[in-house]
């Protein structure tokens, strides 16, 4: 497996293009759009928020199917909470994609991000799909990484491409963070491309399963967004053998598809919100998987060691009581030992051993900023 | 119920004192005794944190007989994750204060609060532990209200009396805030003193009562503390008919202690560190107190909710993604309605209603702002 450039248009028979339609004041891109020659395989992730937004509705009927061949992403409204006019202006928006691709309505996914509670500037939309469309260029990746940013301050992207069978299969990503983000995706879009054959089951085991070692192990604020979604594309055109079972391909495959989600994942904290330091907190000595990822998370979620972190301070105490806040009998002061790094700038890594088992995870976060609340104060 | 003057030593049969022993560098008092005339019925709710401060795993043993006569607090230092040496300065210190008020070192209460893993300067306390004593007085309440403070920036206590079978029975309390706040008690130090005559059967189940529907529904930074507790002294002095099973006297007696809890948890939020507004969250319409409990907290917990409220937006968008962040199916855009009152430029109140029952709950919390920021990056 190796890194390449070349983006999202990378894999073969993939087209994207982005641009501003003018829902963002700042007129920078707000639509973003991404295409495969033929009809793939598809799977996607959704966040939990039990208050789904309305195009992640529309996804999730579209692809019962368990195919498709374009995702259509606005940014600076998330059309979330906007009742079924909402709902209508989604289920529009990948009508009107369509008729311009000439597919079918239920082979577009369609994802928004940005403010809730706000209506859908849908004439925008109308207005610009045209020339979305027609747009559509194998150098079109950068626009299309650009069109799905809300308050990132840069693109999100990387392309690995790993030998099959003797063929060369690319797997390619974009993200979007840089608020909302916790665990069980959280806001956050991801989208990735890949010209593997593989069957839409497996294709929607790969993707579990990167995401639960990527996406699901990042959180800036804690909070869970209503937008989520991790899309994937495969149009199979790499020829290789296909992947229907669980056999060293779909290991290979889903490897190296884990490599692109941790990658844009970690590229997301490092983005966070007003962040200036990355953060690992690595859980070691653990019972269980499980339990070693909540004991990071609750670490990663606190603001007191989060503020610790801005201000360089190696406050262990603030870790002990984030791991102890779990209340499992099992962590007490006795057992738990907890490691930093040396000091970085701009990484700081926190060993935590429970030193009651062997199982061990990784979560990722940045720290707590002033620049953190100024975003979140003005945001509007 | 009227409320009174004269703070915990306003019970019958209560003296208070507290200065300064020099672990707090800025001179402020850090010491504070309260002391019963006779041995009191006792009785204490605990921090969840499963890593326990030295000083809780005393008392936990001190309250085996529910009998205790006097409550020693330091604070600048939690004397936690001092391992064996930690322990035994909580023990010495409980024994010191025993030498000097003639009684049995097990009916002395010890409580810390302050910098976690940092040794207890015990030759302090050792050295001050004399005047401490000496200097308990009806008048020493304000001092002793002092000396449990942190990063406080004020005393919070209040005293009520109450008519039990025409005896004046008197309940007071002072109470500590104001960083690693949080449900299951967070940090947060408060003591009640009462001439109450009440079996220790019927204060702990009183003192439970209370604590839920107050300390157990406020919080500033989710982030629980290992050194929480609160502990109340009845010395039944009041001469009232001892209160030992839940009839009326006891139904009046813990709606009294509620009053006095809710008071002041809702003084820890108004004072959280950086506050600058004091936010309600009711949630009502669900199905069950706990859920709505849990609704308001999330949404409490949220630093975009919180970052919002300090910049006096009203955005319940960030409110419906708390609120669906519990993941609850029935928890949707449908039946969810979100409302603020007027906006005040000190205080702030949401009202979630989940449309989906008919049990509510009220939770407490403050803004995050700049200062809350730099707070904990400058605290060590």
């Amino acid at each position: 497996m190796k890194i390449v450039t070349g983006g999202i248009t990378k894999p073969k028979g993939f087209l994207a293009n982005g641009l501003s339609c003018g829902i963002k004041r700042s007129g920078k891109e707000d639509l973003s759009l991404i295409y495969s020659e033929n009809l793939a395989n598809a799977a996607c992730v959704f966040t939990k928020n039990s208050v789904k937004a309305a195009p992640l509705l529309v996804c999730q009927i579209h692809l019962r199917n368990k195919k498709a061949q374009a995702i259509i992403t606005n940014s600076g409204n998330a059309n979330c909470f906007t009742g079924k006019a909402g709902l209508a202006h989604a289920q529009k928006t990948a009508a009107l994609i369509a008729k311009y691709l000439k597919i079918k309505s239920s082979d577009v996914l369609v994802a928004s991000t940005g403010i809730i509670g706000k209506p859908l500037p849908f004439e925008k939309i109308e207005h610009s799909a045209k020339a979305l469309v027609e747009g559509l260029s194998t150098s079109g990746w950068m626009k299309a990484a650009k069109g799905i940013l809300t308050t990132d301050t840069g693109v999100k992207q990387l392309a690995v491409s790993l030998n099959l069978g003797g063929k060369t299969v690319t797997i390619a990503g974009i993200a979007k963070g840089s608020g909302m983000i916790a665990p069980n995706m959280a806001t956050m879009l991801g989208f990735v491309t890949t010209d593997a054959a593989i069957s839409s089951a497996m294709l929607q085991q790969a993707l579990k399963i990167a995401n639960e070692q990527s996406f699901n192990r990042i959180t800036v604020d804690g909070c869970m967004s209503t937008n989520d979604m991790l899309a994937i594309l495969a149009n199979g055109q790499a020829k290789n053998k296909t992947i229907n079972t669980a056999g060293a391909d779909f290991k290979k495959f889903t490897q190296a598809l884990g490599v692109v989600c941790l990658d844009l994942a970690k590229k997301i904290v490092l983005d966070g919100e007003g962040a200036t330091k990355f953060i690992e907190i690595e859980v070691k000595g653990a019972k269980t998987e499980a339990l070693a990822k909540d004991a990071g998370l609750a670490v990663a979620n606190s603001p007191l060691v989060k503020t610790a972190a801005f201000g360089s301070n190696p406050n262990w105490g603030r870790v002990a009581a984030a791991v102890g806040s779990l209340g499992i009998a099992s962590i007490t002061e006795k057992n738990l030992k907890i490691d930093f790094s040396p000091f970085d700038k701009k990484k700081i890594k926190i060993i935590v051993n429970l030193n009651n088992g062997t199982k061990k995870a990784s979560v990722y976060t940045s720290d707590l900023s002033y620049e953190y609340v100024k975003i979140n104060v003005e945001y509007t």
